[in-house]
């Protein structure tokens, strides 16, 4: 089996997202790296730019899976690009693609991200405290099934930490 | 135009869907169809059975959007089913096919169906009260963006007199 | 059960649509309303507008399936649109909501539904000598899987007898 | 811009799929490693599994982009899964994830692919005298449109030295 770890970091596209999510954003990026996992993420702004450019720098390998059908239209730290043609849907190819997520604040897209990673029982970490549209749910589920908890951490070495943890139990 | 204006209810699939909020989906049902508006569901059990079935006793006409390939799999009081094949990313297509939204309860479904809506900027009102994984954001907007309100009602006729209003204002 | 039947109808869009494709595919949508069936489309031009103004005009039911995200694309005869904002990945919806399919000339957008309608083993019958993509598979099987005929027939008086024939054996 | 170019190789799965065909795909999974670009496939048996086994073998990246939720689905050749969760439409992000296309056999869902990728432009060179689906559109277009032409092959070596000339040309 060749497949190898990939993980999804989400939150924040270029509206709404600050320079402290970017630093997190990046700060993960390049910790996924250094775990030997991949990165994917959405391909566009954000905190999707700032992952996929800490991952780069760190040597690792990231993939972006964009909304449109040009692949131009992904930032320019990805390797490999998804143009998926079907819109905000590919929310759910995101959540489909990933052993683990790791959610850095966000707003209705990553909100949305983390129904489809929840609903597919995805192993999620959030960072605590970043205004996110996630934050009633973190350290808790998202509904009375119970299927996956998002558990909540303090910083970025942290949060790879827990994921690698819930990844392989 | 030809077209017919289509309001989606959205809310619990049959786990965790209770006797009160099939009777209020059941009317929302019956009263979508007496505005002479089609009704747009996600065509499987819980609230979703409950409004197709309300809708149908009115004389009303029924559309079912169902994550399999197979249109038996939808409940029996769907006129027409749109069997997607594409699994639960067909909440898109639920959001996307609304001219307006009603929510009533509902879970990470729910919420995935509420954010999809959100994003494109869809006229929605939720039933206030019911438990739901969508209650933190009735009143207000999912994000900083505040595209669009969830508007807060408490009985079914106060929801089908207000998501006309906010569809043709 | 309240599913009623649900007929595709593809062929040319606007480009490459001629006089001969437009009447045919009119009469066939007239037809399919006079049998008391749905007409589903992929509610565009061509064939698709043809085929819905001919079901509308005999008292039909309509629908168009887009690929865009707004449904003032849709074609002024759909009673009912799904705006799938999937781009042309909707031709699988298309495909997945028919009963069964007919087939008016066309080109790879036709070609691509028939694959899909194929794989999912939809009766099909196709107008013979309209100059379509389709042709080399008119009268046999998209592939050795020989999963389902392409039914060659020469009139949509032809075309819906057979295709009623074929779905309701 | 660290994008990578992105070849996928389409053609039979499993059933269908003959030692010879499985012989080219391999040797074309192998000139694609070389030509330093990344395989894409479709993560599954026959044509898919053959290319991605000649890739890895020759120190190559594999993406494998497969209709299943599960990426456990996916051949074990691919290094990156995107399990799309939404069944055989996903032939359309396979033709939308290519910079170019090389056909090797293949019946409907190649032809499927084919026509995906046609109408994206996408430029396609196909192997010639493979009993394919695709056969009678090889060296002309699928067509009126005439959109971008399928170039035909003899070898290994020759697909691949055309197709990346189609791509940077």
């Amino acid at each position: 089996m060749a497949k190898k770890r990939q993980i999804l970091v989400i939150g924040h596209n270029t509206k709404g997202c600050l320079p402290k999510h970017e630093k997190i954003a990046y700060e993960i990026g390049a910790e996924i790296a250094k775990s030997d996992s991949v990165l994917i993420c959405g391909g566009l702004g954000g905190v999707m730019i700032a992952a996929a450019h800490g991952a780069k720098d760190a040597g690792g390998l990231t993939i972006g899976i964009i909304p449109q059908n040009d692949p131009a239209e992904a930032n320019e730290y990805c390797d490999i690009v998804i143009p998926t043609g079907m819109g905000l849907a590919r929310d759910f190819l995101n959540a489909l693609s990933a052993d683990g997520v790791i959610i850095v604040g966000g707003g209705s897209g990553t909100l949305s991200e983390t129904c489809a990673a929840y609903m597919h029982k995805k192993p999620m970490v959030a960072i605590r405290n970043l205004d996110s549209s996630v934050d009633p749910f973190i350290g808790g589920y998202l509904d009375h099934r119970e299927n996956i908890k998002i558990v909540g951490v303090d910083t970025p070495q942290e949060a790879i930490k827990k994921i690698l943890e819930l990844i392989s139990p």
